[in-house]
């Protein structure tokens, strides 16, 4: 409750950081997010998470109230005046506030911008050494999952509903392909030895981990094959991993009843996490 | 800005009715709403808006966090604070303020519950005259329509690309059949006089107005087909409205192309509008 939170300009403490309830943010999830993890004080990622952020903003005409030094200057002193060291900075931009109408309010009202943080020690993650295991469920999302907005009620039902069924996680189902895990990337690593991760469309997320772990990967000579993946696939995978920007990678050892590999984190798995720490890290600015 | 909004318990000035960056409501889109109608200063439809909510709650696991004479209670309230004559009161329940996590907080979280009123001029609305036009667009929306939540982006961004096409309005198209308007029950009348309406699933809201506007056909002898229709059996019908709970009937006129009968409202449409206004102001409490 001690944070520090940006509103709109304002750093305010935690118990006055609000909006008003006519933010159609609040109203309906007229909004886009991004989180970008924090290492030794750094940014990690930053870049990605920034041209993402334009991207979600341009496809839904949201106007991106700071320019490009303003952006990363807030994010810098978000982390100073919080003085932290490692977990992540939460940005949620807003079509703003206006009386509630399904359509858009006058292009010079002005959006809301919020930023926080949140202490995490995304280093050493338990999850990471043991393992996860994911049940799957179907993806009932929207059709625009490739805008990164706040619409997360149905990935926070399936986490309850993985958690219900004893996994830690779900992976979302359509059409006999998994698209994406409740708040991640899905990968497999298929008997040949290749790296399968979907490639993108509407249907899942660019992620910004997920695109530089399939360059590390490639990189390091291994076949990267984008494409969907079936649920046999995936249960007859030599290894599983999910990636998001504060798991990087993490190993996933039982999809449903299946074990994964020998249901212990796979050789590429702990390999491509390693890399991803120490490439991302240094490069954290 | 004069209105008094009401934020957990507390009656706010507009400019004070503010809820928590850390709601989950804004966060997440974890939050159910309902729009009851007001009409001579009391409440339309009041016991379908309510059951609907305890509905939406129970399928979400939100706590409704006052018993039913206590809601009641609140929505009179509201219509005595801000003079409402006509218009409607807004209601969301969020599941609360956590710090942000995909998995639900802890069951004794306090749900946000706000409720705030809109003038409107209900009665004499001019589309209800004239009819509108709809233009066919892609359903993309989530897979539970059945509950209310407040993931309203793609109903907003429908009826911006319905105006861009130069229509009042979006009717929703999936697998050739149409579910919904953007924020609004969508009914055709066949060729051969039936009143047709989709059945209810997980595709659609049960809308409260929609529920009436059956009955009503059915008490007075129209005969009535929930089903799916087609596209092409749209464009072909006879006349066709929408129902919601602030726009009563509004007859339909043209849909994409199309001009519906002879592009004027068509008489059942006036005729329901009609016995729905008439039953149901006076059914008001």
């Amino acid at each position: 409750m001690d944070r520090i939170i940006y509103v709109n300009g304002e750093w305010l403490p935690e118990p006055q950081a609000k909006v008003s309830v006519l933010d159609r943010g609040f109203l309906m999830a007229d909004a886009i997010y991004e989180v970008t993890c924090v290492l030794d004080g750094k940014l990690v990622e930053y870049d990605g998470h920034a041209a993402r952020l334009q991207r979600s903003a341009r496809e839904l005409g949201i106007r991106v109230p700071l320019d490009d030094a303003g952006l990363l200057a807030v994010h810098r002193e978000i982390v100073a005046r919080n003085g932290l060291d490692q977990g992540m900075i939460y940005l949620q931009l807003t079509r703003g506030v206006a009386d509630r109408d399904f359509a858009y309010p006058p292009q010079d009202t002005p959006p809301t911008l919020v930023l926080f943080t949140q202490a995490k020690n995304v280093l050493e993650n338990r999850a990471a050494e043991t393992g996860i295991s994911v049940a799957l469920l179907p993806d009932l999302r929207w059709g625009r999952r490739d805008i990164k907005t706040v619409q997360l009620l149905y990935p926070s039902m399936a986490k309850m509903e993985a958690k219900a069924r004893g996994a830690e996680d779900a992976w979302l189902v359509e059409d006999g392909h998994v698209t994406e895990a409740s708040a991640a990337s899905a990968h497999i690593v298929s008997a040949e030895g290749a790296l399968v991760t979907r490639d993108l469309s509407h249907a899942l997320l660019p992620g910004i981990t997920r695109a530089s772990v399939l360059d590390l990967a490639g990189r390091h000579g291994i076949r990267v094959e984008e494409r969907a993946f079936t649920l046999d696939e995936a249960k007859a995978a030599r290894e599983a991993f999910i990636t998001s920007a504060t798991n990087f990678v993490v190993p996933v050892t039982r999809i449903d009843a299946a074990r994964i590999g020998d249901g212990t984190p796979g050789p590429l798995t702990r390999e491509l996490r390693r890399l991803y720490v120490e490439t991302r890290r240094a490069a954290a600015i």
